[in-house]
């Protein structure tokens, strides 16, 4: 025992000094830089790169056409290069939200080398940052009572196999004895178990809704509806595979039909309140589809249903009942008069049509719902705002 | 609800063409692509690049001349330029592992853009991949009950704040009643409460080798060391800043003195077996230090001691009870006839004369321990395999 402390830490100083210097020619990089008046400076140092673009959802989107009409992607611009071998890019001040970025430099897009801080979403990875602020405080990790993140698995008779699940559970959940309500809240087309505790900042939502007392204290249960995957990609047995947004029999009623078991393994597992009244489901883009056909096939289950930009499609070349007699289902939902039917899309949304159809159904078959129309188009920064927004509405008494 | 499935999918897939597109001129990379002889091949589109070269662990290291004599470095090589602007490189055969692995553009150190499997260690992101048989199984996501992974706060009435900590439950724990033996598994420097889920895969080799009946179920617990921190990088309200190598008093004694408020959080709210036969300790570098002395410290609290590549060094300039009397303070510990004191470390370790050193002390005290000597240095690859080694011989009745 004669080695001191500080030789220790100088090696381990070193180790890291070397793997650094490797990038940056022994220069610290900060990137990004938030200033005081909330514009962004990122860099990054490429000395022999011809051209460095940056895109993220920050920067004005470019419209495209499509067969479905225009719809917005996101923009890019292009960084500036100084002398240093390091370019640059300043954004103007920007307003309160979780953004994401990257590089693409000589056509190639990375991550920003400087920010540990990246989500994957589907086949993508992102770098993010947050100015803070408004309603993005709810996206940060504040000084709150946090709840609990567990990854467990279920058994599923009907697909005949464990599948992994994430619970969300409010902070007490574990010391105390009450029984609470439960939010299902389903991910998107390519998406799965951990999509909505990413880029949906679903925890640190949840956390500051109920901590502030705007939202109820309630279990979170973010399961995974590919029918054909156990879990999330590199989290089953088929190994470290690219994830494929194209999954099988996604929308074709596997999923709708087998969901009661997760209710049933949650209701067997979590001390939970078990009636309709306690009961809501929500879901985005495709879990916005699933979540309007399972409260409509199961008209007794949910008495909250959220639909966050929902894929309202007719499936095509599926057979399923659960796409048949589509409005005599919904007829017997409503006149079991749910407390709360939520719709929301934005303005850009290649959906906003199909949404708007079936808003002015709902209207003219007098069904009560909260019809919400936002700016913006199919991306995660909407579904935040959704949620946020749905959270404070249900478990009031 | 006119729109029909095959335009959503459509649409779907545009989104995610452009945005694939953009990075690949159009063309489909697959990296890592691993082949049927277990040599893999790298791909990377940069058609602008000088200079293009690859970092692994798969690579021969470099031997360095340090302070503290020779150690390893990651070895680096150069990738091949193909005329289509694909920069390519192929490995050897390489034995069953996990390994991970950057590419360097013009100096610049990127994730490979074809890859989504990244893991964050204290600063810096790895992309992975994994040679499977032999060890490397126990890597793997296999076909067997999986455990449960949470994460959670406690109170640290010590350290006066909330932290977090990540928990194991091997598979039936939440259905059982049976109760459990406990693990505490501590990090190194720079890390915290994420990284043996991380590369240290301890998820996995846990699930496999109590799904094989090598190991008993046992619960692991994965503490945050770094007593300055409530949690990981991006976990905390400090927001999401650059994660620092160098956080205060990890070793002067605190983590040590507030240790046992983690054994009684999980005591407290787990179905777990509390006493000494039931409990061990084991942690990698700086984690290794702290369960030397917590272990000491407490000698009447963990029957199994695990030193993974412990910084066995004497803390330089720090007073504290916790590093006073050592020597009489393990006659102590041994005199109560721990049940495993195990140390492992690598040849190439820049620890390995200071491990030398002490196992010589034990063994002229003549205290029982398990002394493991492998290849390699001070690498997650050890640690891996020194985890693989000891959860098979703890908790054996």
């Amino acid at each position: 025992m004669r080695k001191i402390l500080s030789i220790f830490l100088l090696f381990q100083i070193c180790i890291l000094g070397i793997a650094q210097q490797a990038l940056w020619n022994g220069s610290q990089i900060i990137s990004p830089e938030i200033n005081k008046d909330k514009s962004v400076r990122f860099q990054l140092f490429a000395p022999n790169a011809d051209t460095v673009l940056i895109t993220g959802d920050f920067l004005p989107q470019n419209k495209m056409e499509t067969p479905m009409g225009m719809v917005s992607m996101p923009g890019v611009d292009k960084m500036i290069k100084r002398s240093n071998g390091i370019w640059e890019y300043r954004t103007k001040v920007l307003s309160p939200e979780l953004y994401n970025y990257n590089f693409i430099v000589d056509g190639i897009k990375i991550s920003d080398p400087s920010n540990v801080y990246q989500l994957r979403d589907v086949a993508s990875i992102f770098n993010i940052f947050i100015i803070d602020g408004d309603r993005a405080d709810l996206y940060k990790v504040n000084d709150v009572p946090h709840g609990s993140v567990s990854k467990r698995w279920y058994e599923s008779q009907a697909l005949g196999m464990n599948r992994r699940v994430t619970v969300y559970t409010p902070a007490g959940y574990e010391s105390g004895e009450k029984e609470y309500p439960v939010l299902y809240l389903l991910h998107g087309m390519g998406g799965d178990e951990e999509a909505w505790g990413s880029l949906g900042r679903a925890t640190q939502i949840l956390d500051n809704l109920i901590a502030s007392g705007k939202a109820e204290p309630m279990i979170v249960v973010m399961p995974n509806g590919n029918v054909s995957k156990q879990a999330a990609p590199g989290e089953t047995s088929e190994g470290l595979l690219p994830p494929s947004f194209l999954l099988p029999n996604t929308m074709d009623g596997t999923y709708e039909n087998s969901f009661p078991e997760i209710v049933n393994f949650i209701e067997t597992n979590y001390r939970v309140k078990k009636d309709k009244n306690n009961r809501a489901i929500a879901g985005l883009s495709m879990g916005g589809f699933h979540s309007m056909h399972i409260s409509k096939e199961y008209p007794d289950m949910f008495d909250y249903v959220g639909l966050f930009s929902a894929a309202i499609i007719e499936p095509d070349g599926v057979s399923s009942s659960v796409y048949e007699n589509s409005k005599q289902k919904l007829v017997t939902q409503f006149e079991k008069n749910p407390k709360l039917y939520y719709i929301a899309i934005g303005k850009d949304d290649f959906l906003y049509n199909s949404n708007k159809e079936y808003v002015r159904d709902l209207k003219e078959l007098n069904f009560k719902h909260l019809f919400i129309e936002t700016e913006d188009g199919h991306i995660w920064k909407n579904w935040r705002i959704y949620l946020s927004d749905f959270l404070p509405m249900i478990f009031k008494e």
